[in-house]
Parts: C-alpha cells; structure tokens; sequence
C-alpha cells in the first residue's frame, strides 16, 4: 500500500504542526473543491481523510479500499485539461480554426459517396443511421480509406477535419480507426461540450450494441494516471489527470519551509512508476564522457548538499489574469509556490564528472529529460537552462533526492530531479532520467512553446513562440495569504493581520514589502520574518533562493479614523501588498498591462477584497 | 585651453552627424534652461556655442575670454543645490527642524550679554547695529566664544543655532568665524530666501565696509569649480556646480553609441584636476598586496577589453517622482542616459595582480575612491561593489581609460574611471584614485545614505538608511524620446512615429517593449532596433549591459476609427512605454507606488501625451 505509507507519513510532527496550524477554514474551501470535481469515491476518500486531519489526530486511518478507488478512478466529467499537452497541440496550427458550420456539408456528401454499405440496406439506429462494428470503423484510418472514429456509441468520419485538428493532424491520426475517448482523457480540453460540437456534424453512423457497449469498451481502456499517488486532501486541486494541486494561503504563511506533504504538485503527465533500485542517471551529449549513475553513486561520489529554495509554477496567480481576459491554463490561484530544504548533488559536480568544462564552444545548455512520458506520443517532460548557469558554483543547481529531510516522494520526483534555485519550476525537471550536454535549448514543447510571455494584443492566431526566450528567473512577486478571501472583516477590531510571502527570481533577496488596506493609496512597509535556515539575510544581491514570509498589522478605514477617506463609508476594504527586489524590481500595478495568452509570470500587486462590517 | 580642445573635439564628423541631426528644437530648449540659470557671460558663451552648431558648421569658434569668464564665474543667485552634500548633510540630523521663530529672542539676548563692545558706543550702521572689522569675527570661533559668521555685510551669531543646523554642527563649524558664503557655494541648498530668514534674526551687526567690500572679498574666494571643463550646450543643465547636464531625447534616440560630447554628465563635485603622466592607480586593503600603477603599467601589463555598456544615473526620470509629492535630487527628466564603447583593463585582472581570491574570507566589497574631493570637508567620492562582481568574468566590471575610443574626458572620469555594467551609475566611480578591499561596503555618504529606495511612506523625518541596500543593479526602464515633449500631432497624419531606449539592470536583455497610443489601454510591440556593437542579441538573460532602442508607428486615436473610444473625441494623446527584461520583469504602472523621498530607480510606464489637432 504505498499511498497508505504516503499518507502516514503526515505522523512526523513537524510537518503535521505547520499544516494543523491553519487547516480548518481551509478544510472546508477544499473539501468543496474536491467535491465540486470529484466523483463520489473521491469525495468520500476526501472527506473521511479531512476529518482526520481536523480533529488533529498524529496518525491517519484512510482505508485501503478507498485510496484504491480513488487512485483507479477514471476521467470524470468536469476534469479540466491536461495543460502543457493543450499547448502543444494547439500551437502546431496555430492559425486554424475548426469551422463546424462550413464543414460537414462537404463530409457528409463524401461519407456519402465512399460507404456504399450505407445505402444497400445496411442496419440502421433509430434514427435511421448505419450500424457499424467496430471492425468496420477499425479499416478506416487514412484519408485514402477515409478516416473514421468512435466516440462514445458515434462513429464519425473526420477525414475533412484532420487538417483543421488545432492540435494538428499528427496528433488527431493517432485515433484513426478507433476511438478518440482515450486521448480525450489525455488532452482533457476536449471535454467541452464546444468540442462535441464540432465532432458531432461529422456523425455517419452508430456503433453497434449502442451506449452500453460503448461504455463497457471505455471503463476497459488502461488509464495511464491508475499509478498516480494519493495525496493530501489539504491540497486544492486544478486538475485530477494530470494532477495539479495547490496549497491553501494560510498553510504557506504558517511556516518558512512548506511541508513536503501539502507542497504544491504541478504534474504535466502520469506520475512514473520508477524502481528506485534500478534507477540509473544518463549523462549524455556534446563534450560530455557518458555517465550512468546509480542513486548509490550519486550519494557515494559527490558532495551532498543543501540549498533552501522556493520553487513556483510559472502560472502561480493566472485566476487574476483569466478575470481580466480568459487564458490557457490551470486556474491556479496564489498556490502554486513552496519553499523546501532540498538534498542533493551539485548539477555542476556530476557535470565536471563527465568532463564538461564552461569553455567548451560546442555546449551552450544543459537538458534535463523526465521519465514521465505521454502516454499517446511517448515525449518525455522536457527542459533546458544555459550552461553558464549549470556549471556556476554561486547558481546552486541541484540534483536532488531529499526534500525536508525525507526521500523525494513520488509527486516530487523520486528518486531524482532537478532544482534550479530562482528559475521557474518547469526548469527543475522531476524523475530525472537523462542530462543531455547541447549547443542549442531543448527542443521540449515545454520549453520552447509554451511558458513564454507576450505583448497583451497577441493571442493565439498571432502568437510567434520564437519571438521570446523561455522563461528562466521569474519576476518579483509577492502575495496575501491572510485574510483568507472570504474573511469578514469588522471595523470594530480596528485593525487587521496580513501575512504572505515575497519571493523573486536570480536569488535576488526581498528588499522590503509594502501593504495598503486602502487599495493602494498609502503604504506602510511590512515586518519581514527571519528567513528559512540556509538563506542569507533579507535584501541580498545573490542567492536568495527562498521566499521572504512577512506579516502587518494596519489601521482599518473606518478607525483610522481622523479624516474620513473614500474607504471610510465603504463597507469593503480593499487590501494590497507589492515587494522590491534587491535590484529594486517593482510589481507591476494592474494585470491589465502584462496579460498574456498563456497567463504565465503574473505578478501584479495582489489584491483582496473583504466586506467590513461595523 | 583645454576648454577649446574640448570643444574642437566636435570636429569629429561622427559626434557632430549624431549631434546636429535633431538639434534644432532641443537647442532652443537648451539654451532657455542656461539662460534661465546662468549669468550675462554664461548666456554668451551658450549663445554662441549654439549657434555655431545651430548653423552645422564642423568647427567652433568660442573666444577664450569668454569661455574663462563663464568658467570662473562665481555661484550665481540661482544655482541649485550640489545634491549628494546636501543629503550628507540632511543625514547627520534628520530629526531636527531650524526653528527661527523661537531662537531669535535667546540669540539677541545672549550676544548682547557677551558682547559689551556692542554697549561701548561703537560704530554703528544705518539701523543702529554695531559695526564689526572681519578681524572682530574671527574671534569668534567657539561656543565658548560664541560663535560668528558674516554673510555678505552681515554679522550674525549663530552659536545657539549650531546644533539645530540641518547639516550637523560640525559643518556649520567649518565657517566659525568667517564667511558662510564659501559652504553656500558648495552646498548651493542654501541659496534660498528660506534659509536666508532663517539666518538673519540672528543678525547681531554689520561688517565694516558695507556690501562693497563684502562684495570684493566674496570675488577673491577661489572658485573650486574654476577647473570645471567647458560642456557641449546641448546638454541641458540641471546644476552648473557642480555639473550636471543631461542629453536631449532625440538624441538618445538617434543612435546606439551615445557620442561622448553629448553624454550625460553627473558631477557630485569639482572636477578634478589630474595630471596624466604622474597619474597613479593605488590598490589596497584587505588580502591585497599595494600595487601602484600608472596609465601606462595598466595599458602595457594588462590586456584590454572593451564593453558596450550603458550607465544611468540612480535619479533619471526623476521629475515625474516630483511631480506625485516633491522629492530631493536633481530633476532629471529622461536624459541621464547614455550607452558608450568603453575600452581599458579588467578589475578582476588588476585585482588578481593584487593577490586578491574569491575564496578569502576577509574580504566581501571592492571600494572604489576618486580623485575628485569636497572642498570643504576633503572627503573624496566613493562608493563599493560586491567582491563576487568585481572579481566575476562574466561581470565585465572595467578600469577603463577610453570612452568611444578616444581617451577619456575630463567630464567622464580622465584618466582613469570604473565602468560597472549592468549597475546604476554611482558606482562606476570617475577619476579614479584608489581601491580597496574590505571585509564592508563603502562607509561613504553616496554608498550608504544615497542612492537608496523606500517606502512611499518613509520621509526625511523617518528614513533608516541602513534598512535597505545600496542600489546595484536597478530595474527595467524604458522612454519615449520622439516625438519630444511639446510636439503637435496631427490626426490628418493617421499616425505617430515612437522611438526611445529601454534597459535593465544586471545585463538582463531587453525581452519586448510594448507602447501604446490611448495611454495604456491596448498595446502594441515595439520594433527593437539591432543591438549596439558587441552587444549580445536581445532577449539575452546575460551580458546584455547596453540598452535596446526601438521604435513604433501607432495609428492616431481619431484616425484609427471604427469604434470610437474615449480617446476619440479627445484633443490629446497619451503615448505609453514599457519594457520587459528577460527575467520578465515589467514597469509598474504608475509613480505613486514606487514614489521616494530621494527619487530614485523611478522605471514607471513612460508617459508623454502630446495635444491632437485635426
């Protein structure tokens, strides 16, 4: 029973101290979460899983049977896409827009004129559309033949769409001839009624045995995401396949080191099932001696270290762009970051091992490949950083197989992955299964079509990937994580508590934090809490890789009292909080000014709103 | 005349083809600002020298006469004050306030009690006050004493006031017994009609001789800026003493490489006065063997490089800070900028020579110490960088002895200067004289109590300089230089032509830069113009230490059409810039937010909104 181990080890009282501290408001926010996108298996597994956590109990009884549901259940209804793949396809043509209205005239009429069984009495479904088998559809897989696919009891002939497939049509033929369900279960934007849609004039007939055999064929298809883990219910999940779930604000203001077990997962594809035994590094590419290195002689050989650093999605805060102009993306809100101690071996060792030097002409970044694989393509998660950065001693970029202390779990990457301190998370590669030496960036979708940033009048007809570097140090940012949203506020105490985190990319440390209950029209700087242990003081220049948590305590409009403001007669008050970097970075005002059609880096003044009661 | 061989220097076709090509409008504008500040002669000198270039002519022909009239002038009326010293000053007591209504009536008091001369029917002026020989003043040059003062033909006692003085008793004390008018010369804060009625209700007499020989004694003070070099009167002035000059914005635009005669020029002090041949570099401090080495050791036993690099000053674009709530500093507007071809030896190759490590413990900064020295006090400027930056090759940091390459001016730190890439301009320290490792910053005024940003709510009555850290690497900034303020639009065009500069800190290169026709509401992308020569491709995460200019045409409000906005039916147009670095960095919106009490690091969206006639 690994998820049972998983879950135990919430025993180890620090990490159960730090998430108790503030868990029970946001119990409740995330049962709701879970239970809006859950099944009912989930839902229970959630609740019973909460239940222990609130009353504080030092150990968890979650039964076996339940997490086994949970882990095993297949795609429901509302889970939402599989976000990096979205990209990918839909960035292969970018300029083409399905047009179901112009479309199905022409298809019909050449369903029509290649399928003469469906004019020699041929057996028809109620509404008198052909019956096919299953074998019928499975001999129509090239345009010669015509293309045809299943969904649900449907049987479709798309040979006129595939050109006009957004994710292109590389992608749409790896169905031909069957069913597109298990793909949709991997590209989940499909799960839209709109795309329904779009498939549904394409229609030629009715698979037989109908609805019932359609959907005895579907709960038979593996799911790629059965061997996932299960994990903390305290997380707020975005996405169920892959999963990706954030931790609640008040659970990261309660501690500088963010437990293992509620640290924010941002998955891409099905978490690997990876032998630790077996496990072996590749070492590969341009100017390096090829190295395999077991986790054994990574510990053995190299120098264990250990670097404080936080690591955040590079999506953290897009619901507040998607509220300006929607985007594509998980609707994280201001979760998706987390601070860890992480153990490991310095990139650069294992890099020097293999004879990798910063003068080499030939090598100009460093690739980190996953063992986590599309199960429809078989591409590996993929990512790059540039050598200087790999092999410099003050960058600190580990090869980690500790976090907090304990071996990497398997929503972190076990038993190897990549931390790059001050780069956005999508750089520190989980599962690592191969470092490749290259004299160009990877050619991963993830690096180089998506976690960019554009100008605010590009979307996706106009978007030219090329035109922007992959993002490496994000920008300064910072966030409230108290209040809560939703808290009411009453004048009557005068005063209010924030605390929040500020953190910026480059290990440039947190000059100072400023919070405003007014909106932002005056400022007070806040208190900055020590920093985590192994972080140099608030305001460095270099190596600051951890966040800055802070808390302030300021007046409430209406008992400030001596000159009544606009915020005075109002029955909300409108807090707001900015941070400086130690290059005197500022946040931007407004989101407005740096929307972008993927929602990354957002990181305008944060600002929450709380009805004030007398 | 080695003011003439500066300005022959425009014989050079390079510096005059950049320099006449937009210089009509802004000489006018530049010679209103002289005209505003300067004498008679001043006037003269401007007039004719902006003539000359007016009429394109490649040579100039100023009168030696007048240019050593307009050199020696002494302070006229209207200066402003010599920033830095006054803020040193301001330092010392933040916490005290002169209060003139309350000490005149103790003041009058104690010198009539002290003085008994004053009773013994001595001379007396026209209102009856006793007259005193400057040989009488000089006696008083202690508490105990009292201490005296005379400005112009008055007497004062200013011992009760010593310690109420802005600037700390020990600088008022350097005039005991003597003129202020030589300190008001240097610290030109003083010449305003506030700090004279501070002064005069502690009035005790009248100098013998009256205002005439007041007058002629204040002529034979020695005018520490008599050295100062001639400037190009295309630099509009924002002090004369010490100089400070910036560089019209169509000529920042105009070209990558700034010309050297049109560079912004920012004095802290008198330039000094070095002779090249006996010219030595002093190497100290911690770890270091003491080298001394002359132009020609740095140019013979140690390789050149050259940068393209672009030094800012910490207060550019400080006007607009100004403009929210008033601020102390020069009033910048978007010319304290430039970009130049920087030719000389690297630190960290001299500092190796010096013995110096990255590993020693000992040390942790770099001081830099120039040549150029307060008059009044002997302290030099000074300023430090972080060892790991001084000693990094990537950082590029330069010793450099050629500026465009030709020698370096007077103005921009001859012999020998420090160029800091990627670093705000206080710290790339002119004529340079010394360096010194240290286990500490700099313990000068400009490293630890400039140059520094805080909280919109700190004032002078609360600042904590040690609460925040020098600034290094500033933020990402960019402007509109053209169309230049002022400038009618016309709406029958259809559309406006931006052109401008963006830079960021750290060698972070220049990603985008978005500009905007209806004051920030849509944007469009900037064309970046090719990178100045030896400067990385934009976008670059490092090394890219010269800014990026570009340039946009964007359809006028009224012209664009179809769906009338609110800018339609306006008579004005607002044009916005910003830019973004490549760690995504982005300008916060608006001034208020990042306002400070010294200006600073202002890098807001760039605003210029022009009037729109039909």
């Amino acid at each position: 029973m690994p998820q049972l181990q998983r879950l135990t080890r919430l025993r180890q009282p620090w990490a159960l101290q730090a998430a108790s501290a503030a868990l029970q408001l946001q119990q409740l926010n995330n049962l709701e979460s879970i239970s809006h996108v859950g099944t009912g298996a989930e839902r229970s597994l959630a609740t019973k899983a909460t239940a222990a956590s609130s009353s504080r109990s030092e150990s968890w009884s979650v039964p076996a049977s339940i997490l086994a549901a949970g882990a095993a259940l297949l795609g429901s209804a509302l889970l939402v896409p599989g976000q990096a793949s979205a990209k990918k396809e839909l960035a292969i043509l970018p300029g083409s827009k399905p047009s179901p209205a112009a479309a199905p005239a022409k298809t019909a009429g050449a369903a029509a004129a290649t399928e003469p069984a469906a004019a020699k009495g041929q057996a028809k479904d109620e509404k008198g559309r052909p019956i096919y088998t299953r074998e019928d559809v499975a001999k129509h897989k090239t345009p010669k033949d015509r293309v045809w696919v299943t969904y649900k009891e449907g049987v479709y002939d798309i040979t006129d769409f595939i050109e006009m497939h957004p994710g292109g049509a590389s992608k749409i033929m790896l169905a031909a001839g069957g069913s597109v369900e298990p793909f949709w279960g991997l590209y989940q934007q499909h799960k839209k009624a709109e795309v329904f849609a779009i498939l549904e004039p394409y229609r030629i007939g009715t698979l037989e045995g109908g609805a019932a055999a359609a959907a005895a064929a579907s709960a038979s298809l593996k799911d790629p995401y059965a061997g996932d883990p299960a994990r903390h219910p305290v997380l707020i999940p975005r996405t169920q396949k892959p999963f990706n779930g954030e931790t609640p604000g008040s659970l990261l203001a309660a501690a500088a080191v963010t437990p293992t077990d509620v640290f924010f997962v941002r998955n891409h594809l099905p978490v690997p099932a990876v032998d630790t035994q077996a496990y072996r590094l590749q070492v590969a590419g341009e100017g390096a001696r090829a190295l395999e290195l077991s986790l054994a002689d990574l510990q053995s050989r190299f120098r264990k270290h250990h670097v404080t650093a936080t690591i955040q999605c590079s999506g953290n805060r897009r619901n507040e762009m998607s509220a300006v102009k929607p985007v594509k993306g998980l609707e994280w809100d201001q979760g998706a970051i987390g601070t860890a101690v992480w153990g490991g071996v310095r990139l650069r060792d294992v890099l020097k091992a293999a004879g990798l030097s910063e003068d080499d002409p030939a090598v100009a970044h460093i690739h980190f490949e996953g063992l986590d694989t599309d199960p429809a393509t078989g591409d590996v998660y993929g990512a790059s950083i540039p050598l200087a950065r790999a092999l410099s001693p003050e960058a600190d970029v580990l090869l980690a197989y500790e976090m907090n202390g304990a071996p990497l779990s398997a929503d972190h990457g076990a038993p190897l992955r990549v931390v790059v301190p001050g780069v956005t998370g999508a750089r520190s590669v989980k599962w690592l299964g191969r470092i490749v030496a290259s004299p160009s960036e990877s050619a991963s979708h993830w690096q180089r079509r998506d976690y960019k940033a554009f100008c605010p009048s590009v979307d996706w007809d106009t978007v030219d990937w090329d035109s922007a570097p992959a993002l490496q140090e994000p920008p300064v940012t910072s966030a409230i994580c108290e209040p809560a949203p939703g808290t009411v506020l009453s004048a009557a105490d005068g005063e209010v508590t924030l605390r929040g985190y500020a953190w910026s990319g480059g290990g440039r440390g947190i000059v100072r934090v400023d919070v405003s209950a007014d909106g932002g029209r005056t400022w007070a700087a806040a208190r900055l809490l020590p920093p985590p242990p192994g972080a140099p003081a608030h305001g460095a220049y270099t190596g600051a890789w951890a966040w800055t948590l802070w808390e302030a305590t300021l007046p409430l409009p209406a008992a400030a009292g001596s000159s009544p403001g606009p915020d005075s007669a109002s029955s909300s008050v409108t807090l707001v909080v900015k941070a400086v970097d130690s290059s005197y970075n500022n946040q931007p005002d407004s989101v407005a000014g740096i929307w972008n059609l993927r929602g990354v880096v957002n990181n305008a003044w944060h600002r929450v709103t709380l009805p004030l009661e007398p």
